[in-house]
């Protein structure tokens, strides 16, 4: 039998928590440690954040340099943040310890294309430190990205991808419903979008890693966020909203390469939304359409996609990947 | 740039010549060489052969081992047997030539369940002329097996699969209508599938790859045939079904582990099957049903598959693969 994956928790909110109780489940992979900055945290065991019902003999830490110097381990499950330019500094750190890193950072799905200078510097350190770096969730990471590109190895001839997601929020977890401006005015709902404060981070990382994957130089990579405005209340376990307020957010992607539009990402995430799903269309010879019924549930995939990717993570050649330079996704044993 | 991939052609089959096909229009494959044992082809211009309105200066051999030694080339795609023992010998001579190899020979999808000890052995030349081998297709390789993999990296728990391939015989090549049995009587059907000259071969072998993928060892494998009946006249392009016989077959294959049914492929192929699709349910946590509409059309994936495998193949280490042991599967530029 190999020997089980040594992992610390970076991060214990909804998804770093839910990540780590998995890793507690996993016959190859052990909990070793966990760092968060919450004062409230700092100090307790991870049993006792976990709900474990049990002490795990782990005391969460606050200085994270600290923690990777004395903790012998083989890889870091990073829940902290969306953004990259934050995320970055946390890599350097998990990194030069020697550590591989897997983060649910949406940003660091694809971050060739916002951050390309700092993105290749991250992968030199990787190379350096042979340690493997990769963003990756449910969305970005899988539904929207990874998925279709598995699809297209059924295609002989690819014209376009369409991808379509439904979440119904109201079957989410608050800070989502929140983030989505369930319960706003449109007034409002405009201001916190203009200064980017409702919006799925992530859309247009999963169209650069497809549009990179099938080797498509796109032209046009346009972005854009609408409301969708209730037609009649709906309640959820957290909030109301009444009818002409908003819902939550349509958020579209699209790729336009030599004149055609060879990508489309549309994301619908509001309460009480009809159908949830997943729909992956290629247009190609043989067209194909793939539908995910209810669509795949991203408060329990996103921490599933973490801890399955970890295995393929550390078999990787050294550097910052993608979903598409790891192994075959699957569920970790 | 990278060099393209030099690619010989074994087996000019349907299968054969469309996968060959598809090598001419990609941009970094060149097809140097085929080779059939059918003296009508042997001797005569691939692209004559092909019907690619040109020639392509390739000349059809009957030598396979003269062929290699005279072509310089990187990989082979062999489309002649679906019987691994029949395909042995021939992977023999691909890998003492050096040359990669992807095949349609069903039970190559899987060898290590049939035929263990042949399959060691070529794993061990594999790895000795630094080569790599894979079985691959539409079915098996993708639909019931790789993909329902894939599906698993979103769960966090997984009970149990089932897949259900639902094919309209009736939309696809002669040869394979009469492979499932179309317009024979339920006697004859079953005297030809006690033969097993009725059965799509593979289904045991998608099976036992997703069990081995798992970590389930099977206590239990088991695999049934039946035939479907019409009940009302089906007419296709080239035969026609009355009302009492057979319009194609039912194929069902099982693994129990610990106890439980964990695994359930049925595959129906029969002409006029109303709603022809393949599903993916997947039990666990989350619990995911996938749908692709329509099913994969076979006779076009199949080439796809294996053409699209091929970059995939020279990239990886040395050895007899499966498709859970190359990289991400997607369209191959």
């Amino acid at each position: 039998m190999t020997k089980p994956i040594r992992v610390i928790q970076f991060g214990l909110g909804a998804i770093g928590c839910a990540a780590a109780r998995l890793v507690l489940g996993k016959r190859h992979m052990q909990l070793v440690g966990a760092v968060d900055r919450d004062p409230k945290l700092i100090g307790h065991d991870l049993g006792e954040v976990l709900g474990a019902g049990r002490s795990l003999g782990v005391t969460v830490s606050g200085k994270p340099a600290v923690l990777f110097g004395q903790t012998p381990a083989d890889a870091v499950i990073h829940c902290a943040t969306s953004s990259f330019l934050e995320a970055y500094e946390q890599f350097v750190e998990i990194v030069r310890a020697g550590l591989h890193c897997v983060s649910s950072c949406e940003e660091a799905m694809f971050p060739y294309y916002r951050y390309r200078d700092l993105a290749g510097r991250l992968d030199d350190l990787c190379i350096k430190r042979r340690c493997a770096v990769v963003g990756t969730g449910v969305n970005p990471g899988f539904v929207m990205d990874t998925l279709a590109l598995v699809l297209t190895a059924a295609c002989q001839r690819l014209d376009s991808i369409r991808v379509l997601r439904v979440v119904d929020a109201a079957t989410r977890r608050e800070a989502l419903q929140r983030k989505v401006g369930a319960g706003l005015s449109e007034d409002e709902f405009h201001r916190l979008a203009q200064d980017k404060k409702i919006r799925h981070v992530g859309l247009t990382e999963s169209l650069v890693f497809l549009a990179d994957a099938l080797g498509w130089s796109l032209d046009e990579v346009n972005e854009d966020v609408a409301p969708v405005i209730a037609n009649k209340q709906v309640k959820t376990q957290f909030l109301a909203v009444k009818p002409g307020c908003v819902a939550g957010v349509r958020q579209f992607a699209h790729g336009v390469w030599q004149g055609r539009d060879v990508l489309r990402l549309e994301l619908q995430m509001y309460v009480g939304a009809p159908q949830p799903r997943d729909e992956i269309e290629i247009s190609g010879e043989p067209p194909l359409k793939l539908v995910v019924e209810g669509g795949v549930a991203g408060d329990s995939a996103t921490p599933a996609l973490l801890v399955n990717t970890l295995p393929l993570l550390v078999e990787a050649r050294p550097g910052l990947h993608t979903m598409r330079t790891l192994g075959l996704p699957r569920i970790a044993l």
